[in-house]
């Protein structure tokens, strides 16, 4: 005979916290907490194997079923000392569903079930409070119609509503019995009008509409679609709760009321909660009361004037505390807990783990290794690392006021205040006269590099998370709030447009990058702190994880920034970003408008002593760890003039006639730059930038290293196709690496590797192998061109997918496992067959994503590259994913 | 002990032609003319095993190498009656490289190897003819000094120079013995001058000095790259080839000559070929004299004075007539030979399959077999299917004189004449006056469609092989030159320009699709002529391929053509086309200018019967067989004007405001369109849309049923990467379906099926097609992301690649096998393991790529689809495919 019911209370159960999967959450933990001899009121659990086997047979139960409710009803009804629908001494009790996790969309809660005409008046008795029953009796049948019958909550207020107008009162409470015993009449009423059938009296068929409602919520629309976006199973089913009623509303000994074990927010080891005399859990939620603090110690902080729990019922506190040290003791983790006491008995209804925040989890992460109640690999799985960057960056204040201008991307996490300014130029001179500014951009270019340095934070009305603004703004680790679709930027008029609200250039904003939120005016902000906690979470991180984690950094500061947050390399120095500074870009420019050859090399001999410069400041500081430079990856027009006005001046700088320029800047137009005339296919067509690149790389590293610096240089090879392609790069290198041992009479450790970023490279991974020493995953553009999917231009239409319900996850975000994944692996697999000791990583956004590090992980991957700000949540992640084990292949 | 060395002649011969791998190509063939009994001067042949055991020790021969070449010259003299180097009766011999395939860049040929001061001497008495020995000297002084030496041809070029000038003459001719040894002793003094060694007299040593002067070209860098480009292994190595000197310069009964068993232009079967009377090969190139036709019928019909062989020699003319018969029926091939009459005595140098022309190899291949020479089977692979554009398309006389303007890419094949216009309104007015033009743009966009269809051929100036312009110049049939990179188009000033070369709107133009030439003026064309050996041919193909042919096909017009070459069904029918015939373009506007839901249906629904009208159309003309209809596929931005002009005119048809139109235009503009919002993404957004589109296809397959008239519809979704989107499109067609059949009381038979043009596409197959019930790549798009190359910038740096040697192929014109076949391969096997009834095919431009069709045949496919004037070689290369044993994997 299958068990299909699972019974608990009276300090044993059936089942516990281990039946998860067959018993829901819920039901799972009020097992447990009745086998540790916790008071839980007694009650059974229907599996979700009932669930299963209803959808299975045409919504029929299995036939032995009734027979194991029947009896777990009256085992109930005996700890109680009452009896489903006995009038005399009846018992209450809830129905509610329980999935194996939380499930919005499912139903929720049927309370006070076992009412009729008949055990009302019973309850009156045993109760001596006719208003009590009568409450009870109105409320069951408002929530059972609404839940179960699926009648409209609103209908049944407004009849509440009718009572109170009709009286002259305005609140609930202000009805007495007679009025509630009216309004219950009313109500069935109603369902016989709505429904052409009567309320049920019978409480069998109130226990089994109940059970039948929870089963049937489980196919609702709104299950279905959260299950999809969830990726959870459709056979896993729910299970139903049947507990018995316990009353907080039975006078002044009798409360309720919710607690943490440990401070959420903080961290801080004392119950957190709060509670009301004399109510039921939707009086709290009703608001019409305020709740008091459980602990003296918050009551004082928050400066309050009524008792604390532990001040009004301090036996009920230290029964409350000592249950929840059992619980923390017991399940080595923090407790959310809800309880009631009815009249000096408490009751635990239900516990869980405590959701918190970032600085609390740290807390109470190192808090409990210390006290031995769990180890660091605990530890260390039990702080989610996106939430870390909350604590590297400002957040705004939560409780200040704030008036949402518009929303957009939450691209890069923090938040700032400052003036709105429209151009990178203005930006900058504003900034060194001391504003603070916020540089508002339809999209930014790498000709804006300059302001949003000087800016606070960045605003664009385009782009999605790994457009130029969001990538930048994450490297340099200012705040980002990027493609806000219904923002209109007007450069001439210097404003900025939602709607009819116009803000003017000089007026000031504060963004919110974490939330991806741009307010008006000041909003009171939130510095970061970090304790001690973090630098001790992270070291344990440091001692599991596999992963190497590097950053991506173009500039000596943001090396230092990532080597403060612990990176072990540079995974990605993007050369192109240098070519902005200052006025390198007329030589840029210079060499892009070259005739011939030699005017292009006269170009590239003044790049040179520049390039090499940067080289050695990044060496330097980088004292012998890996620096993986990339060779020129963009194609050459995003460093062409785009706007009518500059082509004067550039023209001038490059001394060429602006017809030339134009018409320069016509023939490098690019239809699908992303796809265009970039990367290595730069130096198949100028194998002397390649050449230039390579020289100011090895003469650096001789440099350095003559300085006593050691020196791990790398030369990474973009948009690699063919072998072919990364053959030609690697002579090149090679060639400028004789020749520099000509001159200088040393050669430097030196190693030549590609990215891997498009399709046809992952595939081709066995052979390029052959010539690369190491590979790096380019997520970004494999993910664009695995996908077919433009970063830049997806905003608008990948966000109809997340409406919709067809993507889980933006593919720029977390890496797309079944497509951009599989590649992945292959090219993993691949390189390792022909070089097995290959190194290979990562350098796309996704490095610092947690979902995608454990993908990096599952692949053997050695490292992941990241922005600097992001490392911290990097080295957590891979911790993490190294404790995790892999069930399924990618 | 191995076996270096083969000997052929006198009838005999060691190796036959089926040792092309270890005797090259030319060795094979001369022991098999020598074993079936032709009169071929004896030689031997140095095996390929030699070359490879030489550049595996180090450039040393094997140990026993030589006593088997002194035996084999040994014999040589037998049969010859001299002896190498002997003063009195000189044996000389011609040393050759013959690879397995005919290679440019290696080492070609040297003659009279054997002549010294002394041998010459014999050769004077022999002949008793001074001025042939000592010219015979000079020529191999020249010829040895210049391929196995390593001089300068020019340098002894100018020695003969000065020396006619000394003399007062002009013609070689006119230089006796003396002068001819006068410039033999000139000569062996520029090569000690030049190599501080004397010139070598020791014909041993010339003999080996010969050999290792092949063997070494074979590592020459002209052979090398040729090598790499035509994916040759550089293990095959070559043979050499020392055969006995016979002479045509001997008198009025020697004679030299070419000629192929039949006629290489027409396919007529008689001897033709040239021949010249007392003359050595040489000759015959210089071009001082005339060669003579070998047949009579050939003189007589070009006009000719002097006599034909066949009239002069008449007794030879017969021998080399029956050699040519019986060299054919052994062969069963049309043979191309070298021959030499030496006092009346014919040998034969060499043969090999003759080249020809499409014509001649149609006609060649149904005689053949008509002949009972070879099988219906082999007939079909002795046709290149690309060759068969000259037969469908008009060509360029290749005698007219031509002025060449530019050039660019071959992007559809044919050739045309008219006046240059420069858009697409202008073509469309001066065609509708009687005016022939060729319409010359930047570059087309869909806009321009009525102006190609008005024009005779179109040329741009940006582009690659699979640009708007080119595939819709391919699927209309109209020749194309695009992407012609110096062209600059001025479209204010109505005309082009190339260099300083300006050409006006009016003037003519002459354009070659098939060779990629923009002539200037007028030049005479010849138009195609389809026999029936073209038709005989193709029913042998269709008898013996398995893959279908579809085409690509948008228009009632363009599939009659298709069917007329034999399609068998339609591929790809882009609905996007429709909308931009007549003023639809309007309701599309309005569609995609609509601000709401209803807006956008109220415009769908005006576009909803013309759509269905297309269809009916096509589902009449195709009568039953697959039409495959792709859903919306560009992006919606495609649709809107481009030119500020245009603005205002659109914007009071669509009844909205400039400014609004701007707007609108500005938000749908995309950085990357290919990767844009386009295809199924657009179904997304607008479900009404695709909707709309479906109940067109089905209505129109009811409606054209209802006449009687058989349908097989099927619906393809494009730029699906995720199978979310192809269930929501067929969700969306199926409840149209269920609309439609309540509403006609009927449902017609129809198929939704997918597009496999992304990556991750093809790796999700498997999941795909539990929906899809057909797959159709489109290589096209898989080729850009999968190599993330934009096919429309590609056409610069892909250049670069070709002429670096980098690519052999333009992945645009023929399948990537290792990327994109991979994924193909992939997508395919997956499929099938999901619904082994799944129809696959390829609508891509590569469906008419012979290449390309041969791998779809190897992966497996059901059809290939290409545009209507390719159906005829895609059915002869499915043909060619079918008999093709595969000996690797993709």
């Amino acid at each position: 005979m299958t068990k299909w019911v699972y019974a608990f209370g009276d300090g044993k159960a059936d089942g516990d916290a281990s039946m998860r999967n067959l018993l829901g959450g819920k039901g799972a933990n009020l097992a447990e907490m009745s086998s540790i001899g916790l008071p839980v009121p007694p009650g059974f659990t229907v599996t979700t194997e009932v669930c299963t086997y209803f959808y299975a047979n045409g919504h029929k139960y299995p036939s032995d079923l009734k027979a194991q409710v029947d009896a777990a009803v009256e085992h109930m009804g005996k700890i109680m000392g009452a009896k489903l629908g006995d009038p005399k001494n009846p018992l209450l009790v809830s129905v509610r569903s329980g999935a194996r996790v939380s499930m919005p969309g499912m139903m929720d809660t049927v309370l006070n079930l076992g009412l009729n005409p008949e055990t009302v008046e019973g309850v009156i008795k045993l109760t001596n409070n006719p208003r009590f029953a009568w409450d009870s009796y109105r409320r069951f049948v408002q929530m059972y119609s609404n839940v179960v019958l699926g009648l409209e909550h609103h209908d049944f207020e407004e009849i509440i509503e009718a009572a109170k107008e009709a009286k002259g009162v305005e609140l609930d409470t202000e009805l007495d019995a007679d009025d509630l015993k009216a309004l219950t009449v009313k109500f069935k009423a109603l369902v016989q009008k709505k429904l052409g059938k009567p309320f049920p009296d019978t409480v069998e068929d109130q226990l089994w509409g109940g059970i039948g409602a929870v089963f049937s919520s489980w196919m609702c629309q709104r299950a279905q679609t959260y299950r999809r976006l969830n990726k959870i199973p459709g056979d896993w089913g729910t299970a139903v709760n049947v507990q018995a009623m316990v009353f907080g509303n039975r006078g002044e000994t009798s409360a309720t009321g919710v607690a943490f074990t440990r401070d959420p927010a903080t961290g801080e080891n004392y119950l957190y909660g709060e509670y009301l005399i004399n109510a039921q859990g939707e009086d709290v939620v009703a608001g019409i009361r305020t709740p008091q603090p459980i602990t003296k110690l918050v009551r004082e902080r928050q400066g309050g004037k009524l008792p604390s729990m532990q001040e009004a019922m301090p036996k009920m506190y230290d029964e409350l505390f000592a249950i929840g040290q059992k619980l923390e003791h017991h399940f080595k983790e923090v407790q959310d807990v809800e309880f009631t006491i009815q009249e000096g008995k408490l009751w635990m209804l239900q516990c869980r783990a405590g959701k918190r925040t970032a600085k609390a989890a740290l807390k109470i992460a190192v808090d409990l290794v210390n006290e031995g109640l769990i180890n660091k690999e605990t530890a260390v799985q039990r702080v989610d690392p996106s939430a870390l960057d909350q604590l590297l960056h400002p957040t705004l204040d939560p409780k200040a006021p704030k008036t949402k201008y518009t929303t957009g991307l939450a691209a890069s996490p923090g938040a700032a205040i400052g003036e709105a300014v429209f151009t990178a130029d203005e930006a900058e001179k504003l900034a060194n006269d001391g504003h603070d500014v916020i540089l508002v951009r339809v999209e930014t270019s790498p000709e804006d590099i300059h302001g949003m340095h000087a800016a606070k934070g960045i605003v664009t009305a385009r782009g999605g998370m790994t457009s130029h603004a969001a990538v930048v703004a994450r490297g340099m680790g200012r705040p980002c709030v990027a493609g806000c679709g219904n923002l209109r930027v007007d450069y001439d008029k210097k404003q900025m447009t939602v709607g009819d609200k116009v803000i003017k250039q000089g007026e000031v904003i504060t963004i919110d990058g974490s939330a991806g939120v741009v307010y008006v005016g000041r909003v009171s902000m939130q510095n970061p702190e970090l304790t001690g906690d973090f630098n001790t979470l992270m070291e344990w991180a440091d001692s599991i994880r596999k992963l190497k984690v590097y950053t991506n950094a173009d500039t000596p500061t943001d090396a230092k920034t990532a080597r403060s947050f612990g990176a072990q390399g540079i995974g990605l120095c993007r050369t192109e970003h240098m070519f902005f500074e200052g006025d390198r870009i007329v030589s840029v420019r210079q060499m892009i408008l070259a005739e011939t050859v030699e005017e292009r090399e006269k170009a590239l001999a003044h790049l040179l002593p520049m390039q090499r410069g940067d080289f050695e400041e990044i060496f330097r500081v980088m004292d012998g760890l890996p620096v993986i430079i990339r060779l020129l990856d963009p194609p050459l027009h995003e460093f062409l003039p785009h706007k009518d006005v500059e082509y004067e001046a550039v023209a001038k700088q490059a001394g060429i006639s602006i017809e030339k320029l134009k018409a320069k800047s016509a023939t490098l137009h690019e239809f699908n730059p992303m796809l265009g005339h970039r990367g290595i296919r730069l130096g198949v067509t100028y194998p002397e930038i390649t050449a230039m690149q390579a020289r100011a790389v090895i003469e650096a590293a001789v440099n350095v290293e003559n300085e006593g610096i050691k020196v791990d240089a790398e030369i990474m090879i973009p948009i690699v196709a063919w072998k072919q392609e990364l053959d030609l790069a690697a002579d090149i290198i090679k060639k400028v690496a004789e020749d520099v041992k000509k001159e200088k009479g040393k050669l430097p450790n030196f190693k030549i590797g590609t990215m891997i970023e498009l399709p046809r490279a992952a595939l081709q991974a066995g052979k390029l192998a052959e010539t690369a020493q190491f590979f790096s995953f380019g997520t970004n553009d494999l993910t664009q061109t695995t996908c077919g999917i433009s970063r830049d231009d997806a905003g608008p239409f990948l966000t109809d997918y997340q409406v919709k319900g067809l993507l889980m996850r933006d593919p720029f975000v977390s890496i797309d496992r079944d497509g951009v994944g599989e590649l992945m692996a292959i090219a993993a697999e691949r390189g390792k067959k022909t070089r097995p000791e290959i190194e290979i990583g990562i350098c796309g956004e996704h490095g610092g994503d947690p979902n995608s590090i454990e993908l990096c992980a599952q692949i053997g991957l050695n490292y992941v590259s990241c922005s600097p700000f992001r490392v911290p949540v990097a080295r957590l992640a891979a911790a993490q994913a190294a404790l995790k084990k892999f069930e399924r292949d990618v």
